[in-house]
């Protein structure tokens, strides 16, 4: 990534959320009319009162016993078929990603990642000593030939978002899923699937998580941050026993456990029904959002834009005409108080990232949406 | 500390709580009586009925900005003069150790401990490569000389637990602790202040931390584990607003941030005076647990053995009549459903604590500790 435009488009807009009429597609936050306010307050106190002091005592590093099973009965609508002593419990996909790093990233290790990749992911592994390797990426996922080289090549780690990529929107199609477990398989190599945005698809089927067809090769990243709530801090991973037993002694180290008030509501919000009720409320709120969005900028198309509407997630990714750059539109942008993420930021070699933005919609009303797309095509008429 | 014996005495404690009529005094848990279930629960409802959205959002690494204010308040009750932004939110006292240590800990690095130090500690530097130096400990603390002669050798992190210390129950003396801090700031060299047991005091004045004459040179760490709820995992550091910048940044790429929920709640309990309410309560369950535990060891001391009774904190610890090993008497209660931890577990070199026995009385009722210090009193007649 550029450190120096990263570092500047940060501080922009985080001063901008001070400013008053100002329009950010940059974040990449859920909306907070999604969040179940009053379902997370009923179940902290049907936890207390079901669980007690129990539930304020230490516990288990892997994370409680009761939602482990009720994740394991809750991942088989991801077409996942696993056990209670297969998960972890973690605070956050965040948290899950830096104790897999700490447990298996030695020093100058290559990790293998999409290109671009999820930005906030890499100084864990790089802090670690890793080499952060990009893999050629098309629209439907990794370039499996390029892929395949990068493993002959010796020891490594990848790292993949599976579904509704950050920043691409990019799916991995489910022949691409098949070849890369194949590969993982063959190679003997540890494959992080990390899967934030699996329950907001809008559109399209959903596609059978890679960890399926290769479980002693894969650790499955899942959170309720993008269908519960962020400020809880609740994911998990599932990996085979002997990965989570040691996963779990090094968050023990790290922080003993997670929450068991945060577990036991994201436990109770799932074994009560209570997502399956709420889910379909995100899912609408998101997707009218996208639609207006996609509506609102397809008359770029004719100036040379490429708009690819992701089938789910929270970021739309847009390939400008080719006599515009992003960090030039978001300058331009900026002035006019509407906040877009230059492509610039997300890679290693900026140029390669310089004929795109990001776009977040899911935490921009709809009248803003259309409001600051209008303020974009007028920006580029 | 001896690795064979402590993963056969933890299993065998693991094992033992299946097990009817056991009695443990191996544990080191706060009891589950001292927690405020309906505060906990009033609590929650409260945070959420006030913050709403908010709380379930993304937050900053370093803590609430209103729960810091509430810390930086709360915290002259132990004549720490600070202010917000010198203060960090953790995942409790182990999530900031381990953020403490992911930050300033280098391969090799030399980190000082009190000889025994308390023992979950000690993989989170070694998991950095550091080497663990023990300094010579004494009735009041540290010995001083030996620590300049430490210090002088180069390069060093300091670890310390100034009250009522696990394993051992010291108090570092006021006089010790101006030492320290005259030392630390000489070397100019770092210390963490572990303070867990802060709060339980039962008898005696407290002492001032070491942070008040060295906060340039000292982290300070508070939780509410024994005070609210270890399940909540709440904790806190204080240092330079440089220091406490840098470990926002790491405990970030650890984790994003610690659960708002929880971080709420703990706010609320102590800017609504609950926890100076509900302190007394605590003090008052332990200190009549340590009085009773004390009183029924006593005919011991007519045997050799020699009873430091703690001014605080969860621990007692015996020292044995020199014909007797902790191991040995260990494998003798075992066999009558009394559990204790054998000195030898605590120290790099088991010989070294051969003569010493870890008594918890927090987490066992009177009438078990009288039962329990009984079965001792006959074993060893």
């Amino acid at each position: 990534m550029s450190k120096n435009l990263a570092d500047k488009v940060l501080t922009d807009i985080l001063n901008a959320t001070a400013l008053p009429n100002v329009i950010s597609f940059a974040g990449g936050l859920p909306a907070p009319e999604s969040f179940p306010v009053n379902i997370v307050k009923n179940l902290a106190v049907e936890a207390l009162d079901t669980k007690g002091a129990n539930l304020l005592q230490y516990s288990r590093a892997a994370g409680l016993d009761s939602f482990r099973q009720t994740l394991a009965e809750y991942v088989k609508s991801k077409q996942i078929s696993t056990t209670a002593s297969n998960i972890g419990v973690t605070t956050g996909s965040q948290s899950a990603a830096y104790i897999i790093a700490k447990q298996f990233i030695k020093p100058n290790m290559r990790v293998l990642v999409e290109s671009p990749t999820y930005l906030a992911i890499l100084p864990i592994f790089s802090s670690f000593g890793a080499e952060i390797i990009e893999i050629k990426t098309e629209n439907d996922g990794i370039n499996i030939e390029h892929y395949e080289e990068l493993l002959k090549q010796g020891e490594s780690v990848t790292y993949i978002m599976p579904n509704f990529h950050n920043p691409t929107g990019i799916t991995t199609s489910q022949d691409k899923r098949t070849k890369i477990a194949e590969l993982i398989k063959k190679y003997n190599t540890l494959l992080i699937e990390d899967d934030p945005y699996n329950e907001l698809r809008y559109s399209g089927q959903p596609l059978q998580p890679i960890y399926c067809d290769a479980p002693e090769n894969v650790i499955y990243l899942g959170t309720f941050s993008k269908i519960l709530s962020p400020g809880l801090r609740v994911g998990y991973f599932i990996s085979t026993t002997e990965i989570v037993s040691k996963l779990a002694s090094t968050a023990q180290m790290i922080q003993l456990h997670t929450s068991n008030l945060t577990q036991a509501i994201a436990e109770l919000y799932v074994a009560k029904g209570l997502l399956t009720e709420h889910l379909p409320k995100i899912i609408n709120l998101y997707q009218k959002r996208l639609d207006t969005m996609v509506k609102e900028l397809a008359p770029l198309t004719q100036q040379g834009f490429e708009i690819n509407k992701p089938q789910g997630g929270m970021f739309l990714w847009v390939k400008l005409e080719k006599d515009i750059t992003g960090e030039a539109l978001y300058e331009k942008l900026k002035q006019k108080g509407v906040y877009i993420v230059p492509g610039e930021v997300f890679f290693p070699n900026p140029q390669d990232g310089k004929g795109f933005i990001r776009l977040n919609f899911t935490n921009v009303a709809e009248d803003k949406i259309v409001e600051g797309c209008k303020i974009i095509r007028e920006s580029l008429g």
